[in-house]
């Protein structure tokens, strides 16, 4: 950075290695840098397919990378399997346990993670949807309740077994709403002999008066008719007052009794960001300068859903990968700028300016919505815009031809593959007391 | 059965859903019989590529399948979930937990798991391969262990986590250690920046004098020879004394200190043998009748690893796939006859006879040993032989397609995709507590 000694090559650490860092990694460019990536999982997520492993749609290596492997050509990048534990902004210095990366530049790629509303308790009996850990307890549990209903228990129980409750009507919420319907209408139809699982009650609650509300409210009516089409009970208006083991309780009395309920309905920035000491929003995220630097540090930038960047109308860029990925681009090319011209480029620094490509939500099999400017589409065209989109995406996944070959095959026969319940079953405290303390010092995006 | 009344269907319980179990129920015709398949757990494994998710070569989705997927056709046969606690052969009821489930045929498919020749305790440090988890948690801690060794330790420590030892020279020691060899000379290579993952030790050590004893000494010696070409250290005739947290301690003082030690030199029947109150051999399986069925039980058949079974020339039958595959066939046609014929047929129930239709073990790319009858092949021929016989027999595995995909693609690139870290790092200790007490109460094939 600026007093860097000239003889010794810049080092520039990225945390994360999301949508936000690798695209960083990637655009980067410059003869002596050396980059080292921290993150506390081997892997990249395809985050957007998650819902699909959630709902045994897809396999976790299907939609995950090693870190290495995507990097391995770039002998400039080192990889560090680490979780951050603090940082040291005037040191220039992230802490990583007890050992200590000093940087000159310092890219924050720490993404989000699920959101409870001040309800940490509620993590327990209604888990998110961020990770592959998530997603596989996810799957396992609701799984073992369906053969949990087989083996014999009272009608009670029975539907309390077979009702799924997804709590939020953004587009996770969504699609994993709409998958849970074709998993128990069409898939598992035949697979068991003394419950009917197209019996099972998928319902959709969301606080306000209607789904998806980045989207127009013609669209968020097309969401919710195809979601019905599906099987699913969509409830809007309603507000979850508390989760228990096996409920949730509705404000204004009503109860479900549901042994699977997952929450979609919040998320906040990685918690990290509370030990940097710099200004924060309600949702955690940092308050960057128009450069997407820290107030007072020019050498430490925050990009994806860790920033709260606001758009030419003044609202916060959204926290999908497009935006993240294009915030990375921005830096990248900030800091090349920087390292070319010294320390009198601050001020030229150019703001970042998001370009909004449009939005989309799968709900089933040849269903979704999707508004691109001013267009909008549903049903069958917006499903295939859909699957074309996160298909190009998938370039670089080494699976991308596995995933289209599962795809096309559940297409057509209703039978997936990845229904493999693996893991322990009463270990699900503990991994969920180990996602919580990841949260706390998670480098993942 | 021979006491049912006729009104009431006969009633066939089938333990564990392995190749054994399976097969019985796919081979097994009658018109009014109906079958209970009791497991633990939710998916057929198809174990003689459990090898391959350990080293990192296949995920764990395409060699599993959901028992109820492969039994959807099969009105006839319903699935229970559930782990086998105990047996009451006089009132024919198998125990499961607080539930009693009669019988009038019992078949039983159990499988066989680690041993440690009265080393339980060697568990902990030096896991076993049979199950997913135990390919999982293999698979974690040697790719941890080169992230560790990357995060810069002394030279001493690096070493350490850069030695894996296999314990037995059998086939599934031969395929790990080649396979090892494979990941660590050809498709780590380029992943890391500090440390050479080519200078990873593997060693494979047997007690024997040679390696496969299942085969001749001419293969064997062709199969020591292509190990050593990959960069295997194998060392016969060395016996371990002791396992421990980091190292093992060898028969005449000798030490190796290796973070990554798996044990593949013994198995024993399933520990529900001993509750069973019938004759078993020493490494617990049961000594059967001719005919497969127990003494003095005619209504209750062992077949598969579980089952002590003599060939035409004394020798016992080998605990592989084709024949407890054989075995189910035969002991489905001694249930329908009985069924046919009533008691009158027990006299003339006729013997199992084994056909050995050859034994393989893959080495690594083009390199394996095959001996059918008195041909042998090794090198390239015996690697197309065995390539063909395992895509063959993963007919009906739905991934069948994406194996071959994964597996061409792996070829021409060394790159693997199933690299994938999942899990917490730390509940290690929890997943093999778990294991140990599936081990007592298991009902895998």
């Amino acid at each position: 950075m600026m007093n860097t000694i000239n003889h010794q090559p810049p080092r520039v650490v990225v945390l994360g290695a999301g949508f936000g860092g690798l695209t960083f990694c990637q655009s980067f460019a410059h003869p002596t840098a050396q980059i080292t990536v921290v993150d506390r999982q081997n892997h990249h997520l395809f985050q957007p397919l998650l819902y699909q492993v959630a709902t045994a749609g897809l396999s976790a290596p299907e939609i995950a990378q090693p870190i290495r492997s995507i990097l391995r050509n770039q002998p400039n990048v080192s990889v560090l399997l680490r979780g951050v534990t603090g940082f040291d902004l005037a040191q220039r210095e992230v802490r990583l346990g007890d050992d200590v990366l000093a940087y000159d530049y310092l890219v924050l790629a720490l993404g989000s993670v699920t959101g409870y509303f001040g309800h940490p308790e509620w993590e327990k009996f209604a888990p998110g949807l961020k990770s592959l850990e998530d997603a596989l307890r996810i799957r396992r549990r609701i799984l073992l309740a369906f053969e949990r209903a087989e083996n014999g228990v009272t009608p009670a129980e029975r539907e309390r077994l077979m009702t799924i409750v997804v709590v939020g009507g953004g587009p996770t919420g969504v699609e994993l709403a709409g998958a849970f319907a074709e998993l128990t209408r069409r898939v598992l139809k035949r697979d068991f002999r003394k419950i009917d699982p197209r019996q099972a009650r998928v319902i959709l609650l969301e606080a306000d008066p209607r789904l998806l509300r980045q989207f127009s409210g013609r669209l968020s009516a097309k969401a919710a008719a195809q979601l019905s089409r599906l099987g699913v009970e969509v409830r809007t208006n309603v507000r979850v007052e508390n989760i228990g083991g096996d409920f949730l309780q509705l404000a204004g009395g009503a109860r479900i009794e549901s042994a699977n309920i997952i929450w979609t309905a919040g998320v906040t920035a990685n918690p990290l960001t509370r030990k940097l000491g710099v200004a924060l929003d309600r949702a955690g995220r940092v308050r960057v300068n128009p450069d997407l630097s820290l107030p007072d540090h020019p050498e430490v930038f925050a990009i994806g859903d860790l920033a709260l960047v606001l758009d030419e109308r003044g609202q916060p860029v959204p926290g999908i990968s497009p935006a993240a990925m294009q915030m990375a681009r921005h830096v990248a090319r900030v800091i090349e700028t920087d390292l070319h011209h010294g320390r009198e480029n601050l001020r030229a620094r150019p703001a970042f300016k998001y370009w909004n490509k449009g939005t989309m939500a799968t709900i089933g099999r040849s269903a979704a919505v999707a508004q691109i400017g001013r267009l909008e589409f549903s049903g069958w065209p917006a499903w295939a815009a859909w699957l074309l989109v996160h298909l190009v995406f998938l370039i670089g996944f080494r699976n991308r031809a596995a995933v289209l070959l599962q795809w096309t095959y559940s297409y057509f026969t209703y039978k997936l593959g990845a229904r493999i319940i693996t893991g322990a079953e009463d270990s699900s405290e503990v991994s969920s007391a180990h996602t919580r303390a990841q949260d706390s010092c998670g480098t993942r995006k």
